[in-house]
């Protein structure tokens, strides 16, 4: 038979309630004691997560990622990191990818409530689902704005359009256009609109922001990007969202015989290992996944624990240089 | 209301345990009771699920899924596809990034033998697990080769091989190089190679393949793929093992300014959604993602059933024509 809580207190002589701050970690205890109470679990080979199981009877050791989607490799290199660094505490992944589906968010929602995952980590676009209000979730969000009481880790954004910007005017460019999210998305990704929209200001130059939808289908953002350089064919820098619509574009250009960086500047966004593998001459602002990913889990372990937590987390981003811009 | 196990032994005539003998495909069984039992299965529309479900009353509704890491794209949009398909069928999704990590397999082995898991998907690249020689386990492989009891999802390799080939030879190049993983390594893909090795004899050309490891530090490859330059400068066109390092070559061959594709012809393997919108002009192969994803859970359910299965499945590539070849 497996030994018990009430078989190490009695070997270790101690009070059962000892033998359990011992494995929590918890109160003050002396060296004496704890090396009692470890000695006599040793002794009986007596297993403590049998114990973790009785104090905290809902822990699953599992945390949801709610994120649009793994194939994004923004999203894919994010997911791979967090659960590289949440196996070695101990924790399984489980994953959704929750593109647009309110109904499928709103159930992973429901696991975290009813005690099925322990955690969230959640990136999603999807606003209004009413779940989230309640107080004190174990929740972190990465790049979301959910609510007023849900910690957000994000890079900085602002830093993010200042350094895009006022590369492109560095280099020469005058009529800079940005493309960013649709304005209602309660994300801070807006911030680099904001900075991109000041330095232009500053500049003495005037901003233009197209937006368009992450989810957009590939045919109709070719459609749109087409439309910018007809509408506006003095342009001569691009601020893009990320680095595949940079890469959208750079195609389009291409078509219209414009060359990067000779007649038209660009810069991305996101700076993947995958895109730069794959498109190493694309300049485009860096976010520090590793870094969000660590962070991400720092805060998420205070949630669970009850420990209070900062409501912003900002990381800095870098800038990879390549030839666009 | 629905069919019994008993229901389908009365109307085939047959017992009861060779019917779930023939649901489990245990023992001998002649082909006359097996298509008795299937007749009676058709006609009854018996759902061998529910008895599954009866008979391991531990499901979880948990489906594993172990690849070497879903930062790289094509791991990536193959676990979006798996997970959106498998939350249809109300299925959640665990994932474990098992690069190189046998331990860490190895938990996820011991997971679904101690049913935590109903099924696994695994593409690793770990050998040798001694868990794997259970037989009947509800496990299918992507791209590889585990052992003769579970069924392999792989893309047409031979055909990718042939294709990619005889495209380069038809382009003009005389002096082709292939890269493939280690020959050790037990997976389908190195059926591109024989494909590669047959298709040159057949023109009375001499085959030669470098062998790179995919886990290769990405300074250590380009090292590597330098040094095939300098040994074959005669080198005019290159059959690559990914995406990745064919935009790493093409990169190494602007820099040592061989021109694309009047000096050098170069074709890729994998053509990811991501790949083709960041590097659109790079002709590859396409692995049929999705096809993949339908036909790996199909196989699974089958598994998970107890219904028999074949042992491969091969499904059918797609040239991308790009500017490179």
């Amino acid at each position: 038979m497996a030994p018990k809580l009430e078989d190490v207190a009695k070997l270790a002589q101690v009070s059962k309630t000892t033998v359990s701050r011992v494995l929590n970690n918890r109160g003050y205890l002396s060296q004496q004691t704890i090396d009692k109470v470890y000695a006599a679990i040793k002794a009986l080979d007596y297993h403590p997560n049998v114990v973790a199981r009785q104090l905290y009877k809902n822990k699953t050791n599992l945390i949801g990622i709610l994120l649009p989607t793994v194939a994004n490799p923004f999203f894919g290199e994010l997911t791979a990191a967090l659960e590289m660094k949440l196996y070695q505490q101990g924790f399984k992944v489980l994953i959704g990818n929750s593109m647009n589906d309110v109904a499928k968010e709103t159930e992973y929602l429901n696991q975290l409530l009813t005690k099925q995952v322990d955690g969230l980590v959640v990136g999603t676009h999807n606003q209004g689902i009413k779940q989230y209000e309640h107080r004190d979730l174990p929740i972190v969000a990465i790049d979301r704005i959910m609510n007023q009481d849900i910690p957000i880790i994000e890079s900085d954004n602002y830093r993010g359009g200042v350094v895009a910007t006022t590369r492109l005017l560095d280099q020469g460019a005058q009529h800079v256009i940005h493309i960013n999210g649709p304005k209602a998305l309660a994300t801070p990704t807006k911030r680099r609109r904001d900075a991109y929209e000041t330095v232009m200001q500053d500049h003495g130059l005037t901003p233009l922001t197209y937006e368009v939808d992450f989810n957009m289908p590939e045919e109709r953002k070719k459609a749109l990007f087409r439309q910018i350089f007809s509408d506006h064919p003095e342009v001569d820098g691009i601020f893009a969202s990320n680095d595949t619509d940079a890469a959208l574009i750079m195609q389009l250009a291409h078509e219209l015989g414009r060359r990067i960086p000779d007649d038209l500047l660009l810069i991305g966004y996101d700076g993947t290992k995958t895109a730069r593998e794959l498109l190493p001459s694309l300049t485009t602002i860096v976010q520090p996944i590793d870094e969000l990913a660590t962070t991400a889990i720092q805060v998420l372990n205070d949630r669970m624990q009850g420990v209070p937590t900062k409501q912003e987390y900002i990381l800095p981003i870098k800038l990879w240089q390549g030839d666009t811009a």
